[in-house]
């Protein structure tokens, strides 16, 4: 199938292309690259986006050729919706998607519901940035350096830079491809892993501030109360992966995160490191999640009360 | 040379394995690598070590073969030193080396003096780990799943994490060839790179409660008196990488983190973003460094005196 789009991609003349909404550095990585590999063909290429690319992505080459969607309605001989699991994903786009003469759907979503013309998905590719390499191989096209920047970006974004499970040793000969083209991996590295909002810098310090090592070390716990959250000008989403401060502590089995939220609920987030069931906990007040990453939320809850309540809890499964 | 030291090993009996003092995960996962490889084509080894393993590599298959040198003064058929610049990185087991029929230095150090009988240093490898790996295949040995853990663990390691500038194309084949081997990328990922005493935590809290952004964003400086030290309950080492909080924080061109020290130094930590010479303020008090990244010291002195004399400088390079 990857062939046939291929062959379709080559036979047109105009082309768009439709990352998901909420563009992440997957999708628009492998967005633009194949914006920059299809233009360098000789297409026509525009990349459509639901929003303004997050700052951080500004870095990348090809953008000249990605805007915000602006309703205009254009006709293209391919529409080609990348790195998006349903439809849905497309947003406002939609209709560009449907009035296209062909439609393509190249994704690694296990969950995609196969809407295109056109669909190719490999559940087995860590990043939709492989199947765009892969297509370049297909379709004779050598991806040059700005091309491989893109690639190497998408790929190291959804593999958390090659750390998380999905990354496969076929994500490495891809990356030992794309270095050849002299890419500057400690750069993108540091544009994408390292950069941090001030706020979530001290939003980071309003939770180590809170932190309380129980039980011998082994249950971490944090707060956040409305005020810090204020003080620290955060973000809602800065508060993305603060758990992980008190999970990765040396000798924490358990880590909680209790949030204070401006309606007065109290948001818990819940990680364990190796034995300890945290969803067992968090199903125990109507929330969710696997055993080792959980959550749930206390309606106009009291932070002292859920504290007690959810430390019993814990104490309960060491 | 390689070759040469591979038909050595090929002909030996009994094997010491010297990774350099204060072993880090290159040296030790390569050691432990070799040790495996070694063993497993019948020979007897040792990995003689110049301290205990820290705990963050306890994970690491092969420790039962490894021990803190003890000065027991056996006699070995060939001693191999691994990682080491020079000889002195062998600290209290110079004597093991320098006794055994045959020596060997394997290393992809710059600066490595060429020590031993048989010398053989690849300063394009990003990792010694690369070497073994490349070892084995000419011993003809097939690094099973333990092994491949060791050499994961010293090239990531090494690498940052595939981040540095020193991870080339052929870093990325070996790790592919690793992958095979079905390692856990995401387990040994998260202890090596995830894992941070409590202490270090504190810290991070310490320093970012001390956060100053100026001029816009683009200075940011932090300072860690020894009362914030004292109360962190911080090691000395866990002052490593705090800077980077500052650093990383977008929008700043220059961070600096003065820290009092307990004998009433200050010690003053620079980084740059792109273009400001953090050396040149080094320099100018007897410091030194690199462009981006450089530090001083300066005796006696008072905090506030030097904040401002640092923040002088670095206004005037914005």
């Amino acid at each position: 199938m990857l062939k046939k789009i291929a062959e379709a991609l080559a036979d047109a003349g105009n082309i768009a292309i439709l990352p998901h909404i909420a563009a992440d550095g997957d999708a628009i990585g492998s967005s633009l690259a194949l914006a920059l590999g299809l233009s360098g063909a000789g297409k026509e290429v525009s990349v459509l986006l639901e929003e303004q690319v997050p700052q951080i992505y500004g870095f990348l080459p090809g953008l000249e050729m990605a805007g915000v969607y602006g309703g205009d309605g254009g006709k293209y001989d391919i529409a080609v919706a990348l790195d998006c699991g349903d439809i849905e994903r497309l947003g406002s786009r939609k209709p560009v998607f449907e009035k296209a003469a062909v439609t393509v759907n190249i994704d690694h979503h296990t969950t995609n519901t196969g809407f295109a013309m056109l669909d190719y998905v490999d559940t087995g590719c860590a990043a939709a940035g492989e199947i765009i390499y892969r297509l370049f191989g297909l379709m004779g096209i050598d991806p040059g350096k700005d091309a491989a920047i893109c690639l190497y970006t998408a790929i190291t974004s959804d593999t958390g830079g090659f750390r998380y499970s999905n990354t496969t040793s076929a994500t490495h000969i891809i990356a030992s491809e794309l270095l050849k083209k002299g890419i500057d991996v400690a750069d993108i590295s540091r544009r994408i892993f390292d950069t941090v909002s001030p706020g979530k810098v001290r939003l980071m310090g309003e939770a180590v501030n809170s932190l309380e090592l129980l039980e011998n070390g082994r249950i971490a716990l944090m707060t956040v109360s409305c005020e810090a959250m204020r003080r620290s000008g955060a973000a809602d989403e800065d508060t993305d992966g603060i758990i992980n401060i008190a999970r990765n502590i040396s000798g924490v089995e358990a880590a909680a995160m209790l949030r204070e939220m401006e309606n007065g609920d109290i948001k818990v987030n819940l990680r364990s490191n190796s034995y300890v069931d945290v969803s067992a906990v968090a199903s125990k007040y109507s929330g969710g999640g696997h055993i080792k990453a959980a959550g749930f939320t206390v309606r106009g809850g009291d932070l002292g009360k859920v504290r007690e309540m959810l430390l019993e809890d814990l104490r309960g499964m060491l």
